[in-house]
């Protein structure tokens, strides 16, 4: 198996035990819903974005969280100060490049972040193969195209940045160029609740911040929220309790839980 | 009956269907909740505001919503802009000018709004007394007056912008200077939750996104949002839950239901 | 007892019944969760931020509510002219000091502020002794020390600055620099939870509008929001429901429940 359970317990519960400092210059519409998925997961999170701040806040920090989401052009200029000040200091990042390919503004910020080295990247389908291929523009924020079919892109945008990259959907895809796997966990339900993609980005930094190898990181993190998703919806009559549950979920997932419902497929490239 | 639960139905029904794209620039108090009421109705929301964007985003919509409660001056800016494109590009917007008479300052950008051209602008009697009449100052967000008091001066708003008008409250009203409808279902704890008049409104864009008339559009998202709100009202012990179970509701709602609910009056003018 | 439990019902009671106009200027990460917690206590919120109309909107409001979690400049200014303008037409206002120590940004903010004469300031440990004595740096937001240790500096703040002060954390502790209370109710898992000092701090605010008496204010809204706290974890499998049902037991809290549940101590300074 290409990453076992044991290996993602092993990662939740160092989140746990260590509560990393994760900084999240996010958008306005899942702020409140990350900082409680991470605060569920054992994190510390903060959501800071001023120019005035973010070199300072983001070298006490263990991760950095970029979420374009509502893009404005002093979020850019920020992201861009906090993703240069992370690299010197040896923070990791991971970039949510949300709804990359809707305009040419959201298209020329997501490559312009991409070229600043993040350790991670997660996107749907349309927004990996915008930053991979510059094409696949989407639908507003949602994918047009199923997760699978981005996966060359994905290879391709990791060989180009660096990056562990992300594509996920129904199911989920992680490749580093190197090594690729497919997590199937997860529920069609979970597309009906917003910003539960930027919660999984923001899973990703809490991972990165004690989990030096990128691939490894991205795949145990999107593996729990996986797990927790798809045991909150087990009993959700609708979207409105699944977001709750899944934060319940986050907080309470055990090792037993994780190793009954965890389910993964390697892939060769 | 003036608007059958069929012609209720037949709406959600095409909602559900259509999937439109919901361009949203609206406050920050509520973008989480308006987000997650249009995909829990079916639609696909996306909360874009700057002014680099907007122009671009709307093109691709197919209904945009513009909500003033935590105005600033880019954003009014960004509305302009976006409800000019929306007129050029025939894409139908509605207006909820939060707060309307409660400061010079957001008395003056609701009327140039609503001078623009929304084919629908929904507020509470405070609001739509003020956008009307230039009076009715409100309590902050929260109405000083019942919605029933503001229906003249919702006949005379319609008749000057062309919009269908909603006023919201005990009683929803809708009129269009024509036709007129008095909607009767709600609950009185959907007032102890913050912003839920500015999901009736996102609904409302939801609605027109698949239904040209802007009478039928409007009532027919207040009357299905009314309904989910009374069921989701029955077993809740307070806000906190009506909250997430109004989702839950929003998302699972059935023709049958609606029509064992479903109570309205025509009105004549 | 220092503050009873009698005490605490009747200001909750005003509350309800004049449902105070609460103008807000706070952070994106909490303005939905605060608008419902005041919503929930029978206040009316509003969030208003613009430079353009803090100034008028403060003017109809019972109390003022200023929190820089998510600082920028303009909110900074905004903050400055709302804390003059209550201050000369005698509207109570509250600070909320998030992340006080974590950057010179914030520090010089927080310091400003205290300084123009809130009613009363609430923090944790961390940035209760950030702006009593300039040290105790925090994690990001959440505090490094136990609210105890900050009590001493909190009885200098409040002589330095006239606001009754709290500490909040696993007990929360309020002084006005000659009386001083120990608060003991509330639940681990709140600390799970953003945002939930945001939401005690705005009940200042609203108590804050009901009782001129800053200190019986500030310890009788912690003691009702510690006391809901408590009742909702009670029953609350992880943070996803608490937050849920705190805004149920804000809502539903009873003359007989606060009364069983509450504990406090006298404290000497």
């Amino acid at each position: 198996m290409p990453l076992s359970a044991d290996a993602i317990w092993k990662r939740l519960r160092a989140v746990r035990d260590q509560q990393p400092l994760v900084h999240n210059i996010t958008n306005f519409v899942v702020m409140n819903n990350t900082a409680n998925a991470l605060l569920a997961l054992g994190a510390s999170p903060a959501m800071v974005h001023s120019s005035d701040e973010v070199e300072d806040f983001v070298a006490l920090s263990q991760a950095l969280v970029i979420n374009i989401g509502t893009l404005y052009s002093e979020q850019i200029a920020a992201c861009k100060l906090a993703a240069a000040k992370a690299n010197a200091v040896g923070v990791p990042w991971v970039l949510d490049p949300v709804g990359a390919g809707a305009t040419p503004y959201r298209r020329a910020a997501s490559a312009a972040l991409a070229a600043l080295g993040p350790k991670a990247i997660r996107g749907n389908a349309s927004e990996i193969l915008t930053l991979a291929l510059e094409q696949g523009q989407g639908k507003g924020v949602d994918s047009t195209r199923e997760s699978g079919a981005a996966l060359e892109a994905a290879r391709r945008l990791a060989d180009r940045t660096g990056a562990a990259v992300a594509i996920t959907g129904a199911v989920d895809y992680v490749t580093d160029g190197r090594r690729a796997i497919a997590l199937e966990n997860g529920h069609p339900l979970m597309a009906r609740v917003t910003g539960l993609g930027c919660s999984a980005t923001a899973a990703i930094g809490a991972f990165l911040a004690v989990e030096p190898d990128a691939f490894t990181a991205t795949a145990a993190a999107l593996a729990a929220f996986g797990v927790a998703g798809e045991l909150a919806a087990a009993s959700a009559p609708g979207p409105g309790t699944l977001q709750v549950a899944l934060l319940d979920q986050l907080y309470s997932l055990s090792e037993q839980r994780l190793g009954e419902k965890y389910r993964c497929r390697n892939l060769t490239l």
